[in-house]
């Protein structure tokens, strides 16, 4: 996910990383075994065009009895997006200050739901930010549902479901402050839902939450840092004291740019695929992760975006920017998937900074500001 | 290969894509059906860490008895391209004309292979131009070898062979001048051999020629891009008439950016898996093509390199380097599989701009110059 603004149904299809994982067998996981299965979904699951909306509806649900209903965990949870990215986006512009306000776009599709694209590019604190939430409707094929069904066989479910319906929906944010000081954020949370193929009562139906907060500084500034990441822990602490060291590893796991052995930042929380715990439970978790968001990240740019810097501050900032796009177009999964299947390319690339920069061979001197930074995106630290 | 600087075995053995290719049944292409495959070889052939030399030796060849004898293919083709980079990289420097040299960078594997690293950054005409040449050894694992065989079995071969060596060799080149009315320049040629597997005599050797020459402006100046695919088709109409109108074709296919819909560029010539002409001509064809960079490419940056420009043309360009970018590191065979393979992160990512920008939902207004070559991009024409 990382840069993945979820406009697109891949951004949840996609497999997590066999590492990053959590348990040994999971709906999620066994829909997708093997990378071929996962590529046979992805042919499947390319989406149909948007359609440009000139204003938001009330809800991009569907009436459809599938859960849809007044109280559902859908209902809520898409309440509980709209809500987060007019708060964040109220913020920022205050925080921006400089009246620049962000511009939305808003999009449906044809056989239901939608999204909706929120930017502000080159204002007075922001080079370029992006809060988008999307619910999205889509069908999976009924070999991949088969591979996923394992179990559900024994349950006298018919040899051959027709196609899967799923629903997935989510926010995603990636902020690109100006100040070099001042780090880059990416904050993404989503609920997935697959439901019983209509021709096999009897087959499970399924659900996930998936999402993660997580910074990337050009300077490591440990005041900063360490407020980050306890407001992640206090975040994760009221649901579960496992949940912030495990998420906080899987975060590192993650955003690892294999080819620099480098992580793409400093870390924060990161979990999918979860759905082994009360259902109630874990959506009261991400709206608290969601919630998180501007108490962790506003008064680090309140403290940094003012602060004065050079042209070699500048140009080490690019160069981060460069490992920020390196990471999110080779790696992250819904970008990747996102790009295709046909996900709404402006939505999945606004994670992409203004500008960014690549010298060859850079290599900062051993014990200078950027060596540490390099050096802590090398070997992830407890930063707490 | 792009961007692909050949400096790791990866960037032949990567698949070509489906509708790129020629013929129906070619050596490289059966040994790669499928994904999966594909997948299987390249977890096999992640190869040897490089180390840095000194000095470039007189050849990167082994003296193992396989073809690399005084007046082989290989040893011919590494002179060619040896030479090349030396002709190229001495006419980039005095078009620069501010003094600039090349960095080189020489390394070496410890199972024999090599190769040279040439950049120049921030010059005055070049913002950064890399010509690499790398001679490679590596070994495909027995079954990748078994799929390939196919025909092969027929002559009595043993049944399961060990693992067959292969060695690969080539030249690549990115060449980003910083006036945005001077196009951006890529070329690469290879050369590519698999030896018969010791315990299998009767197995099929095989070898095949890839590369190209394609051409990146950020505006269309029609007499250049005429001038340049001229020269491509004087070199491909002295060996086969055939070719200019199948490469042209070829390559307007590869360098295609799926999720925008654009090539990256206007084109020029590409072929991969060439084997099915006689091998001298088909060397001599490689060496020609490789002859044509300075004259196809040297006059355009000349009568460009002073061109007046103001800050819109600039952007302008740094968005189409976005999209260089995002074609390389997502489509891309050789960067994608380099940085998967572990081949030498600085030689494959400098094909990278120096700098790149994004800007969301950017739309060029119809009928200015900066929707002229859009449209170009989306709608390939015929230069000629």
């Amino acid at each position: 996910m990382a840069s993945s603004l979820l406009s697109t149904p891949s951004q949840t299809l996609a497999p997590a990383p066999a590492a990053a994982r959590l348990r040994a067998a999971r709906p999620a996981q066994v829909l997708f075994p093997r990378r071929s299965r996962a590529l046979r979904v992805r042919a499947s699951v390319a989406i149909e065009k948007e359609t440009p909306e000139s204003e938001p509806p009330p809800t991009f649900l569907r009436e459809d009895g599938q859960g849809a209903g007044s109280g559902s965990v859908r209902e809520r949870f898409e309440s509980m997006i709209r809500r987060v990215q007019g708060e964040v986006c109220a913020a920022l512009e205050e925080a921006d200050g400089s009246g620049a306000r962000f511009v939305e776009d808003v999009w449906s599709r044809p056989g239901g739901g939608g999204g909706i694209s929120r930017v502000l590019q080159d204002g007075r604190v922001f080079e370029k930010a992006g809060v988008n939430v999307s619910v999205v409707y889509g069908v999976m094929p009924p070999d991949a549902y088969r591979a996923a069904k394992g179990e559900a066989g024994k349950n006298g479910a018919a040899e051959k479901p027709g196609p899967v319906p799923f629903f997935a929906a989510g926010i995603s944010s990636v902020l690109h402050p100006k100040n070099p000081f001042a780090p880059t954020l990416h904050f993404n949370y989503r609920y997935f839902e697959t439901d019983a193929p209509k021709d096999a009562p009897g087959a499970p139906r399924s659900w996930w939450f998936g999402g993660g907060t997580d910074l990337t500084p050009s300077y490591v500034i440990e005041e900063d840092v360490k407020h980050f990441h306890s407001v992640q822990k206090q975040a994760c602490d009221k649901f579960d004291p496992s949940f912030y060291p495990k998420f906080k590893k899987w975060c590192d796991d993650y955003f690892y740019i294999k080819h620099r052995n480098e992580r793409r930042g400093l870390g924060g929380i990161f979990f999918d695929d979860l759905n082994n715990y009360d259902q109630e439970m874990l959506l009261g978790f991400a709206t608290a992760c969601a919630d998180s968001v501007l108490p962790a990240y506003l008064p680090i740019i309140e403290r940094r975006k003012d602060t004065p810097f050079n042209e070699d501050h500048k140009a080490w900032q690019q160069l981060r920017r460069g490992r920020y796009v390196e990471f999110n177009l080779v790696y992250d999964r819904g970008t990747t998937f996102g790009l295709k299947t046909g996900g709404r390319i402006e939505s999945i690339l606004v994670s992409l900074p203004l500008t960014a920069r690549w010298e060859y061979d850079h290599k900062p001197e051993e014990g200078t500001e950027e060596w540490k930074l390099l050096d802590a995106c090398m070997n992830p630290k407890e930063w707490l």
